[in-house]
């Protein structure tokens, strides 16, 4: 759906792409430039327990040509309360798929809540409306704020707290991922010539950055490579190989 | 509304409370404390021009017996474009009664969305259910997020986004001062023991942390002591006096 290449003389408009280094948000990335969005992505530096994130998304800022490129700072962790923020919390491996709809101690309290008011504070500045997220629905690992309902509830709040929605109930959240399978999310992003060798997934990567390969996240992410037929490019650690 | 006075032997219920070192938020404490609850104070440094609203909102927990106080740091202030947040934006003064409705340059996009996002977050850490703002719809300086509008809307995402919320929408925020003037909270805060030479509004005092008088906020609370006929401890600025 490139809705604005058919008026190839007007200005692109702009977006903020919430970029987590995964390959949702890549490939949200991806599908927003390909709508002739100017992007400026926006990454969250949230207390994480490990930094590989963050350097696949200035890689990925870089490399697919986004229009600014930002790292927020905001310690969410030190609240505590989440296995991705507290060291003192174990990453759960090897889950059963029966117990995946489950909110797993992996889930940081009310985080795309916050990254999404964020990203709407930083549109405004920007004079944007549209933001795009990689929320989804099938494979969300059992968070809350992951599902549509949750997405439609935020845009209601978003045009009541701007200026924007005061001026008409403008902004619009894209989840262009929201119904499609791991699977899917990898042709789609392939089909676009995403290159997933740059983004990283595991919730508890050795120090190189290696996926364990046994977190939910890279259990999702390698099943979503084998159902899509696309090789997996992730580097796993030497022990799960 | 001493809710929970009738049962003396039960656990005080825990709640968040946002302050921002002004009179209403410091009003709301009180109006909270009195309704039973154990209150954890939420201060947020969003990189304000001036240290003197964190400096209250520190005395004030002090003093009024918080169950803990908290300072988030959160540099919403980066993305510019307010006057609360930029040097190079002034704050505007003696503006016209017409035109307060308005939404003035001193608002900080999304902020109310952004601050009860992270507190709900905070809260659900302390497995509290209930948050308190002081919000305004009367003397509210024309900013979209302080509507009851807003904050219903808020409430129904705050539930869809959390593990509370999902066990049955028990999240509450409550607005204690949403339909009243600034005179009636006075008089209710008075009424309360508040002390309100320890809180600050204006948002350009001088070095000292003495209010010029003359912003929105200043204007508005001073006509609110004013009309309460309540003696304003307030410390002006000489040049103003």
């Amino acid at each position: 759906m490139p809705e604005l290449a058919h008026n190839p003389d007007s200005a692109p408009r702009h977006a903020v792409v919430l970029l987590s280094g995964g390959l949702d948000s890549t490939t949200v990335l991806a599908i927003a430039q390909d709508q002739g969005y100017l992007c400026h992505t926006l990454a969250f530096d949230y207390g994480q327990r490990h930094r590989h994130e963050l350097a696949a998304c200035t890689r990925i800022a870089q490399q697919m040509g986004a229009g600014s490129h930002r790292v927020f700072t905001i310690d969410i962790g030190q609240f505590g309360g989440s296995a991705l923020t507290s060291s003192s919390i174990e990453v759960p491996k090897d889950r059963d798929e029966a117990h995946m709809d489950d909110i797993p101690v992996t889930y940081v309290p009310a985080r795309n809540l916050v990254f999404l008011s964020i990203a709407l504070a930083f549109a405004e500045t920007l004079n944007a409306t549209d933001l795009f997220i990689g929320v989804n629905a099938i494979d969300y690992s059992g968070y809350p704020d992951c599902r549509p309902e949750f997405i439609e509830s935020f845009m209601l709040t978003a045009n009541l707290a701007t200026k924007f929605g005061v001026e008409g109930g403008k902004i619009k959240v894209h989840t262009p991922l929201i119904d499609l399978t791991k699977a899917q999310i990898i042709q789609r992003g392939s089909a676009l010539g995403v290159d997933y060798s740059m983004t990283h997934s595991c919730y508890d990567p050795d120090e190189t950055g290696a996926a364990c390969g046994r977190c939910d996240s890279c259990v999702l992410r390698r099943s979503g490579f084998e159902a899509a037929g696309v090789p997996d490019p992730t580097r796993y650690t030497a022990s799960h190989a």
